[in-house]
């Protein structure tokens, strides 16, 4: 499958499966009597805060670096997220031993560059611009001839990130449907795609914080909607809706389900207080999307998939004072 | 055996693990490539947060529940604990279905209580005072005939206890040292029945805060030693040990290694952020004492137990204040 070309199908997903079972986790999936009763639902959550990582972008990042041929990989990788993605195609390269470019913005949190480089990743810094960025990307690439994975809209990327939900299917087909957060819609897609083939009867809800909601606003109009400035803690998912995404997502009849961010700090709690797993904001967005509206979700199997567990903890305390503001 | 008369052996541990299987979690061991690099040797962790009501607890007060014969059964069980063990012996109660009493002093923290509720125990209020506590435990006992379990020197408990050690010793025969973490003693003991039995190789190490090292003090005495008031954020961890768990720790040659309670702060952040597990201080104790004492665990392999993951989350502000003030 050629880069950024062609959308990936569910046997994009089955090949990703096996492309990365060398070096992915198979996560557990986990549940709890305690939120099973809050929320009225039988509730499975997949654990990809227990993905190397931390995050289910390792997926999708290992999927497209070793589906490179070799003369290709050899020229390595390149992307400009210093997010989770960074860090999982950092990791991915590692994995198969080739060279990862990551193109970071000054000011980009040091912690996160820590990390990145942890995995082997070459830092190229530029100035906090997206033409900055783009112009430094295309000039790594030129140089090296590395190949540029976009962290959501490649679409070996969707076909990996469409593993966690296939391995959930595979030990729940019984689920009535599937949440999940959606910020791009890298793990949105590729849910899609499993979830089509697997359990057809399935719905697929898709959780947002209120602060990013180009989703739900792109679903309302019918047509992508980029006019926003995201204003959300939750820091995974403040990424624009790609095209291809939304195009998969819209075959899968998927639903936007919109969240504040008060609400999803305490789906966080919750999460971890009942589960004691430490997950990052971005993933309790399902959580709070299944608590917030109830109607939808009471007495059914509802397979949650938890995306990521980096949690800033520095950042701990004016989370838990805003969620506690919000309430008062 | 009867209560608070014999002492623990190995076959109470293996006839405890055969009473508790049908309602206990045996729960899972995870590594992490990240805690090994820091450390220098190879952990496993037995994750008891996992463990129902979130503590290694609910193995000792199951064990002792489902050891009274039906008709003492009938009668209830009580004990004066308002933390972890409190809700395990309401839960384990719940699961025989019989009454459970637990006398709390004013001013226990409301969330606490609310859970111990939750699992259907009766409350008993009395004055914040020992003497208060043990006459108000003596008065339920006269009235209901429930049989008293105390959290860590009920051999019943200790032998609960130490089935968490069993199964980490099954799944990994071959470790070197174990590292627990130290209060009253009940799951060091326990732990000291499996490992002696299990493997005699192994050597075992009790992680205790310096805000209550009576344990330290004890066994550099050679005698009880409980003259302390407690001055640690390990709330698991300000008991006293117990007579009968001293003299099993001492025959299992354990050593005593103290960590500050910053130590403690900065060890929990490393497991939350490297595992993603939510651990309680106190549970954090154990992995503080190998990254404190490196020399005397690189390049071996240890287990961990970690104890327990009921974190306190509106404090959690405050404790890692602490651990930075000390950091400067």
């Amino acid at each position: 499958m050629p880069a950024n070309a062609a959308t990936p199908g569910f046997t994009d997903v089955l090949a990703a499966a096996a492309r990365i079972a060398p070096h992915a986790h198979a996560t557990p999936i986990v549940r709890s009597r305690a939120l099973d009763a809050l929320s009225g639902a039988r509730l499975a959550f997949k654990c990809e805060q227990l993905q190397r990582v931390g995050a289910f972008k390792f997926r999708g990042a290992c999927n497209a670096v070793w589906s490179l041929d070799d003369t290709t990989a050899t020229r390595g990788v390149v992307t400009h997220s210093s997010g989770n993605h960074g860090a999982a195609l950092a990791l991915a390269a590692q994995s198969r031993g080739i060279p990862c470019h990551v193109v970071v913005p000054e000011g980009a949190v040091k912690a996160k560059l820590a990390a990145i480089e942890h995995y082997g990743a070459i830092l190229h810094h530029c100035a906090p611009t997206i033409a900055a960025r783009e112009a430094l990307c295309a000039k790594v690439q030129a140089e090296t001839g590395a190949t540029s994975v976009h962290p959501y809209t490649d679409p070996r990327v969707i076909a990996g990130q469409g593993t966690a939900a296939l391995e959930l299917l595979t030990a729940h087909p019984d689920l009535d449907a599937l949440v999940v957060p959606l910020g791009g819609g890298g793990l949105a897609a590729g849910t899609a795609l499993a979830m089509r083939a697997l359990a057809p009867h399935c719905r697929l809800y898709l959780a947002e914080p209120v602060g990013a909601a180009d989703g739900a606003r792109s679903f309302a109009r019918g047509a992508l909607d980029h006019d926003f400035i995201p204003d959300t803690i939750c820091d995974g998912l403040r990424g624009t809706l790609g095209a291809i995404n939304f195009e998969l997502l819209r075959a899968a009849d998927a639903q936007v389900l919109t969240v504040e961010d008060a609400q999803v700090v305490a789906a966080m709690r919750l999460l971890w207080t009942r589960t004691k797993q430490l997950v990052e904001p971005s993933s309790a967005t399902a959580l709070a999307a299944v608590l917030a509206y109830r109607p939808q979700f009471e007495g059914r199997k509802i397979g949650i998939v938890l995306s990521g567990g980096n949690v800033d903890l520095d950042a701990l305390p004016a989370l838990f004072a805003l969620a506690k503001e919000a309430q008062t």
